[in-house]
């Protein structure tokens, strides 16, 4: 956009799954380690898919607001569970034990980044704050960041204002808790929606497309007529865009 | 205490203003070097003394309950900037412009670590996910972290859920937001009385006295009956007691 000032900006927002780190990727792998020791035969990907596509509906189920008027809230680490418990047989998957199920929905703890993630936020924390600004509860961020080697400053999460994005109440925590005004925040997200929703609240935006997040020929989220105030190919091209 | 396990523990959650970082000293160091280049001469040990005097009452006064009984908020980026603003002239140092004042209530960003302080945060960071757990704001955290190169995990605050230590509510709410047990987190002090408020949310306690906090020969909160799960002369101690 025309009236986009880089030097303007001071911390950076990541969403985090998908934008950061690969979920689909790292999900089949593990899966693929587990059913082989197992003997057993199941369709990782198609598994994969079925369980990010409960996501948003299990949000919107969570966030729902109940008959007092008060909005509802449950973390991701339960949704993700609730939505496995929900795949299980299908996917042939009925042989876990409670404690392999339980470990199977802390895969989320354990994705591995996109191969440019570390080094673009390395370089992106010498010029700037970086924080997390994810529907992903705090605990599953920290684990994340302790295995993927991700160096943030500060994680965010939508949990700490018990509202899911693109609830513009997330965005406006971020730029608070920073001590930032709304403009001198830059998100940073591989999905327009994010984006979209971070610029109503005030925020700068970053588009950083990650084509194989739904795996090769996959679906993307259209970008429709959204614009962004920066489009970048990954976290270096961000970097070097920064100036950072 | 006889039933304290530390393998229990898997978190650490540490106080900051004078259990990790040196406040007196470093705002001494950082006036000496103001006053030098204005050729003014001021006390600047009372003037920490006085501004760190400040705090507890400011944060009383912030957190009282206003008419309509809901708890009100101001964070201590506001809360030092108060304070400050009341001990100009007491201090000789009416002279600062608006500029200077709002770098020297930064000061509290920019905070040293003592000498064991790094060694010893990340030598427990290889065994536990450590958080701080502060009344000071987010932003003063990160900005503390970055110039101070402390290792954390997660910067936990009290302007998270807007009620300052030693609310039961801001201990609880680390725990929470870790996905931990109460008694799965170890709160780290050099403050009788934070301790105090851990124990009594159900947290576990470490002491590590900071003899020289308030300087040579200064106050020291006492300890009185109270009793802690560990006590360690410093954080390298506190890594071998945990066998981290």
């Amino acid at each position: 956009m025309s009236d986009f000032d880089s030097g303007a900006i001071r911390a950076l927002a990541f969403d985090v799954f998908g934008t950061v780190v690969d979920w689909r990727g790292s999900i089949i792998r593990e899966g693929q380690a587990l059913s082989a020791a197992k003997g057993w035969r199941v369709d990782w990907p198609a598994f994969a898919d079925a369980w990010r596509a409960g996501y948003r509906p299990a949000m919107e189920r969570a966030t729902a607001l109940g008959p007092d008027g008060e909005g509802a809230w449950a973390n991701i680490d339960t949704l993700h569970r609730e939505i496995l418990d929900g795949l299980l047989s299908r996917f042939g998957l009925d042989g876990l034990t409670e404690v392999e199920r339980a470990h199977l929905n802390r895969v989320w703890h354990r994705l591995a980044p996109w191969a440019d993630s570390v080094r673009g936020l390395r370089r992106l924390k010498s010029h700037f704050v970086i924080a997390t600004l994810s529907n992903a509860n705090v605990a599953l961020l920290v684990n994340m960041a302790r295995h993927a080697r991700l160096p943030w400053d500060c994680v965010l999460s939508a949990e700490i204002v018990r509202k899911y994005k693109p609830n513009p109440a997330v965005y406006r925590m971020a730029a608070e808790l920073l001590g930032l005004e709304r403009e001198q925040v830059l998100m940073v997200a591989a999905h327009p929606s994010d984006l979209a929703g971070a610029a109503r609240a005030g925020l700068r935006t970053a588009y950083v497309p990650r084509p194989l997040e739904y795996g090769p020929g996959g679906q993307r989220e259209p970008v429709g007529d959204l614009r962004f105030d920066l489009v970048a190919t990954d976290f270096v091209d961000l970097a070097v865009q920064l100036a950072a």
